[in-house]
């Protein structure tokens, strides 16, 4: 009975794979209702998961969908995830290079649900760019330019995006059991048998601190293995946000900055790194050899060219990209060096402008953001703008506690 | 933002009043969903709330709806509420107890929802029992019989009956402070200046133990004060069903019994004392002599006859109660004491013959339950009937835990 199921989990008590299975596969086909299944969510949140519980959910989710197969044609491939982030376009950069180096790429991401949009709503910044490729597009697009990015195909671990939805709106968000059920889930699914994983760690992320995330992570390679998939992972910092541009379309401008040499920093070595693991691990290869090629491909152009074949191949055109003319400068109040930039506080604002979305139907505003005019490090005296705003409406409040200087 | 106050309550943090009120009346005017109050109310299960936050909450519930005044007609009365149990029918008994003092009483309850019906199940289970009175019809009856069992009006504390039928789903009943909100809001709704609370411990209560009950009703005390009323309470044992008889028609024949004389032991104890109560707050009189009037309305006639008047005031015939004339005998497949009878086990058993419900939909038979033919204490031969199951379906299981037999 449904009820006892719950109970069983609010008294901490473990689940069996049998229990596991009635109530999530119970939810799939309508017969557990949403409150029954967000009480549970909230439970597991408070109460936890042993890892038996962890892998048969795992299971029960990759089950509730289709399995894809591409290595069968395009021969080993990589994923890759990033656990989210305000102002992380990684998946724009990273792409293009490993495709530029001839290794396929199928990434298939979500729609962003929180303070800034997910990589599907970057990409769909650009006008004309298609997310929905059907299952021919993505082997055609493979066979023409090397890569695809796209969003899910709707029958990958459907459970996930209707458990997601809930979590979303009931804060169940933060378990690391259900964070790694939702993740794993989702890249079994999709076949790749090597498998990288970004995860964050700090105020804007997921989760608050280093140990955690490297919990999370040693969790995810676990499941990952226990499938015969190859798993690595990063962990990287997201107090500060990734970069300088927050915003749909000016993280596209971000990303073309950094695949045209334009841009160094941690974003850039971010994504470096990330990409030279990907390499490492098809091409059976150390790390610092991959980190060459993955340099090579930037300074030889052939890494940006790469990312303007993908988006053509899918409909985007570059040459149109916009970003809002109204913009709001936010200056310095006082003179020092820049300690800390609150990713969080970044992230409400960058919501508050319209650039991300607080529930599933809502509208975002592709050419609202920020860019950060200064970054952590830096000296500025009073009068410097610390950031613009693009703005569409004059509805923002600025957390003055935002930039620390000290 | 509702996903924030969630959130709050999730990581352990109180809660302020204006918190408080904008989700559950969210809730109230539908603009919180079902699965984010079922969200938080698990967040409450596991992490509690303080006393300011069961106060606020109260004063929420409460505010929710209508606040009933008969004191100002029919002078000082005391309503009793229980926290239920298996086979617990004390309502039946005690009313026309103390109504046939001269007290007026104006009982109030609510549907069942779990093993066994609840008083109103009970009442209805007499052919032609109206428990649907209009507030005239309430007036009328105290005046022509001096006391009405009925159902609520519809607009007391309407936000507990929603989250009442919420937690059912959603296995989050068993929170202290949830079930001290619930019962403190209607009772303060209903408007009597004496309250009597029947809190129960064991397999078959809300809570599990002595120490448990006695925190919930010293908890539901202090809020009954904080609001100008008296408020006693008792605390009574349910590892062990309540009286003989579990089951709607059957849970009515045994209040006859005992109304009638016929029926010694300890449900008819629990009913003088908690009767003795009533008639000692409203009376202003000791609890001893209160006792002695309890009694002698039992031994006079005088209670059995209100009862009558009570039933017969609302529409019911009491000649046509009926109970399934199919009936099992389960026997003793052991020699020796009967050391305990599962409440719990009983429920189960009761629920799976059809005297409860699952859900609000489901719809409860009123002639089936079970008789205890042995008591705790009762010594038994291999053979000897140890209950009787009235019964019209065969899908029942009987558990061989339910009598403990040494």
């Amino acid at each position: 009975m449904i009820k006892e199921i719950i109970d069983k989990k609010r008294l901490g008590e473990d689940l069996s794979k049998e229990e596991l299975s009635e109530i999530f596969n119970g939810y799939l086909n309508g017969k557990v209702k949403d409150y029954q299944m967000s009480s549970l969510l909230m439970a597991i949140c408070l109460e936890g998961m042993n890892y038996d519980e962890i892998v048969n959910l795992t299971d029960i989710f990759l089950k509730s969908g289709e399995q894809l197969h591409y290595e069968d044609e395009f021969g080993t491939m990589c994923d890759k995830h990033s656990t989210g982030g305000i102002g992380d376009k990684t998946t724009l950069v990273i792409v293009p290079i490993v495709a530029s180096l001839g290794i396929p790429v199928i990434k298939m991401s979500g729609k962003g649900l929180g303070y800034t949009g997910g990589t599907i709503d970057k990409l769909e910044s650009i006008p004309g760019y298609r997310t929905d490729l059907t299952d021919k597009e993505i082997e055609e697009g493979i066979k023409k330019v090397g890569a695809v990015m796209t969003g899910q195909t709707k029958d990958i671990a459907p459970m996930d995006k209707m458990i997601y939805a809930l979590r979303d709106a009931t804060a169940t968000v933060s378990s690391i059991p259900l964070i790694a059920v939702s993740i794993m889930s989702k890249k079994l699914a999709l076949g790749a048998s090597k498998i990288l994983l970004d995860v964050k760690y700090g105020s804007g992320a997921l989760v608050g601190t280093k140990e955690e995330a490297e919990g999370l992570a040693i969790l995810m390679k676990k499941i990952g293995e226990s499938y015969g998939r190859e798993v690595r992972y990063i962990l990287s910092d997201m107090n500060v946000p990734l970069g300088r541009n927050i915003g749909n379309s000016l993280e596209v401008v971000e990303a073309l900055n950094v695949l045209s040499g334009k841009e160094e920093g941690k974003f850039k070595d971010l994504c470096i790194e990330l990409a030279s693991n990907m390499i490492s691990m098809v091409k059976k290869i150390n790390v610092e050899d991959a980190k060459k090629l993955a340099e090579d491909a930037i300074t030889s152009g052939k890494a940006l060219n790469k990312f303007y074949e993908i988006v053509k191949n899918q409909g985007g055109d570059i040459t149109k990209l916009s970003v809002s003319a109204n913009r709001y400068e936010y200056k310095s109040y006082r003179e020092g060096t820049i300690e800390n930039i609150d990713a969080l506080g970044i992230g409400k604002l960058s919501l508050s402008l319209g650039a991300g979305r607080e529930s599933k139907e809502d509208k975002i505003d592709y050419t609202v953001g920020i860019v950060l005019n200064k970054l952590v490090g830096d000296k500025v005296n009073v009068g410097d703008t610390l950031m613009t705003l693009y703005i569409h409406n004059n509805n923002f409040k600025i957390d003055s506690n935002i930039f620390e200087i000290q």
